[in-house]
């Protein structure tokens, strides 16, 4: 993500050793973790196998080296990957990614709270893939413990529903004893009842007249989204421990039994590429897309605005002398605009302001969800940013296994350095002509793939800085690719 | 709209007969109006033209006559109407109606304070048409004043941004000064600006660097958008002088300059049928549908909860021997469910309960925007339910002037009751059999349309109650319906 976060951007980043003690607290952001060991070190995904020179040399921000995978190693499911720094904004690449196969199993008294340190246990379980991107801001502590943690967290959740998804024909009980056991209460014996329950006869009739059926799949859609939050929650955590610095947006992909579940928070963005057509999988979060939250928040909970905000949207800034003329505004219930009498309380800073990539929080943060920014503040004052920050993903789901693919459909998830320059309709006549070049039997062909998309949003190198064939910019900042086969289950041996 | 508030719906109807006093409040329902005369009496849409016979014919329940227009009566833009009363769940028919032509323009100082008394001025200025249906709960008060009204308030609102109309090839003005001029700063010599403003600079940098432009399009959907909020803060106001009950769905077309703009805060739909193509023009707003908002609010306001509820949602009602066990739930933040050990306070009634047309908002209001309800309440408590209601419209746009449209393409405006037992797609179906059948000279053909189509969802009456033909139940709700050709404005002498 590139300047998404003002002022605290460029010298916020993790050191590139171990332990590094290199961090420079960007003007206004308040570091408590300064002094504390990173609680993962900097480095790229441990797949792409990097010597410690390699590392060194996927900093260049003049060339900008492309970063695939080694010929011969292979992720699961065939997936390719690519990746390139920015053009400078930042010492290190704030991206991170993780493509992992897991496997789901009943959390047992000895794993219970070690199981964070495992990917893959014993092999036995319900098989799970796992993709994520993590596009950090305001350094790359954030990225790199969520790159680390985020599918074993979702894999352990999942782990807690085991019994349930062995059944996946019978609907989740809705109660569950503390056995994990679906918990029944026998409507004509009457269930063990405390006996000053006066609802108990009306609770019991209400109970079998109104009772929804959750589906299997919304279950797994609910651990999806509160491992997040955890994640989340986590970060926040450890923080009193380790420096973990900044946040990240985070896009991740889960497959498990038939069906692939897309979960974002943030602006990375993944589509669908079946028959040449685009099927889309997320939906970006940005103070625009979001504006209504954020706005209906600032209105029920002004003291998060720190008597320097408004929660009133204008489409400029307000000078002194206009108090008492006409303005166009719209609040938290507005789509379009209306025009309103400006009074003294206008004049604060507007909560969103901007258009389009320069649209900001609180005049910081240009993303409305993510992992991590705990600490975040607005410049120069102590008002805190997460409030207005969901971490909590959007979770599509896509039936795999009910849709017959060839060798080049694909899932390609991206950070938004991907998709700034190039659309959707783009990436996908660009996957789906190289794929359709490559020899089919070629290990290496979605990361070639990966690598061609990646290198047409970067551009060359001119006098006049990255540029694309059409002479438009490309794109200056890290961009993360990975391109997943949908028929790479069945390709995987 | 049928049983769409508890308790308090059958027996809380607007007496007939003007200033009537046959008002039965409901259970739990808190009456301040009752000894106040109705701000309209009741009676049906005056371009039905009913006589005081036909008005009673209108209510009888046993036969469920249709009503249409009189032949010979013409409705603007040549425009079909049909409605007919419910089953028997309330005296009088709740679902309201208007259509009319209206002129836009500046208001003069003799009008500003009377024009809501107006429909048609002196017949100069901007031409506007409007559609609205109405559909009221728990009395008739609220959707009798809106019919009269908001078309005049909204008309009233768009004549103050007369003058931005009449150009509507320029933006509109970010900042109007007093005169409802563009208020220009000159950025070279300086706005007058208050000596001790630090900003200034600052500010007028910002304000060339970034300024939104706002269309013309938008300006008047913040128009209809505010005006839905004037039309309930008048509804407000105006109980302190007369009895209004109830609340009401507002569904409103209005056609201005070349544009179809459609505002739907409740239930109501509105599609329009193009070529036999189906292009829905509303998303209905319910418990369901605006779920995650009103769990937004509680979790950030409980009080507005009063002890009795929860935002939580759950699949059913928890007993007090389940407490320490694991249920299904989800909050604000969630699409999906996931467990969670029930503790005391989940056993509070959940906020949002019930599914599909059985949802309710604190067990009480089955759609979650409207007009009015000001007083409605939770069922034998002091707890209201309007904070968690909103008054403010979805407004979508459709071009009419850069379509071409046959005599075939209408829109479609309905009640509730007309879409419970219909699909658009049936609908769209039957309304483009009939019209094609149709002789195209005759001027009642959209009202025969508008009929046929509301019979479908009426059904007819035998042995077990109204019945499609198919076998299955007919609505027993109120049912209006406005087909309005989307080549009416053309055929209009």
């Amino acid at each position: 993500m590139i300047s998404k976060v003002k002022n605290a951007m460029s010298t916020l980043v993790g050191g590139m050793m171990p332990h590094g003690h290199h961090h420079h607290p960007g003007a206004g952001q308040h570091c408590p973790g300064d002094s504390l060991p990173p609680r993962f070190p900097y480095g790229r995904p441990d797949f792409l196998e990097l010597t410690p020179e390699l590392l060194q040399y996927s900093t260049e921000h003049a060339s900008r080296p492309v970063l695939t995978l080694k010929r011969g190693t292979r992720l699961p499911w065939r997936t390719g990957y690519a990746e390139v720094i920015n053009a400078g904004k930042s010492m290190l690449n704030e991206d991170q990614a993780s493509c992992e196969k897991l496997f789901v199993k009943k959390p047992s008294g000895k794993h219970r709270n070690s199981t964070l340190l495992e990917d893959n246990g014993d092999g036995t379980g319900i098989p799970m893939h796992f993709w994520g991107v993590f596009d950090g801001h305001a350094g790359s502590g954030a990225a790199i413990m969520a790159s680390k943690l985020l599918h074993r967290l979702i894999r352990d959740r999942l782990g807690e529903i085991c019994h349930l998804l062995e059944n996946p024909n019978s609907a989740p009980p809705i109660c569950l004893a503390k056995n994990g056991n679906a918990y029944q209460v026998d409507s004509k014996k009457g269930a063990p009842q405390e006996p000053e329950d006066p609802d108990a006869v009306c609770d019991s009739t209400l109970r079998f007249h109104m009772e929804k059926t959750v589906s299997l799949e919304s279950l797994i859609m609910g651990v999806i989204e509160t491992a997040f939050k955890q994640m989340d929650d986590l970060i926040e955590k450890e923080k009193a421990s380790y420096a973990i610095s900044g946040g990240c947006c985070a896009l991740a992909a889960i497959h498990l039994m038939g069906k692939l579940y897309v979960a974002n928070a943030g602006d990375s963005r993944a589509i669908i590429i079946r028959n040449n057509e685009v099927i889309p999988m997320t939906n970006e979060f940005t103070p625009e897309s979001e504006r209504q939250r954020l706005q209906y928040l600032g209105f029920l909970r002004p003291e998060l605005l720190g008597n320097e905000f408004t929660h009133i949207e204008f489409p400029r800034r307000i000078q002194h002398n206009e108090v008492g003329k006409k303005m166009l505004y719209r609040d938290h219930t507005m789509t379009g605009w209306a025009y309103k009498t400006i009074i003294e309380d206008d004049l604060k800073f507007p909560l969103i302001y901007g258009e389009g990539k320069k649209a900001r929080v609180m005049a910081t943060i240009g993303v409305t969800r993510g992992l991590g920014d705990h600490d975040l503040k607005v410049y120069n004052s102590n008002i805190y940013i997460k409030p207005f920050l969901s971490c909590v993903p959007e979770v599509m789901v896509y039936n795999l296994d009910e849709n017959k693919h060839g060798s080049n459909d694909v899932l390609v998830m991206g950070t938004d350095g991907l998709w700034d320059v190039t659309t959707d309709r783009e990436v996908a006549d660009a996957v789906s002509a190289y794929l359709s070049c490559c020899d089919p039997s070629d290990p290496m062909r979605y990361s070639l793939a990966a690598q061609d998309v990646l290198m047409r949003s970067r551009g060359v190198l001119k006098e006049r800085g990255w540029r694309l064939p059409n002479e438009r910019l490309g794109s200056g900042d890290d961009i993360t690719v990975f391109v997943v086969p949908l028929a790479g289950g069945e390709l995987e041996t």
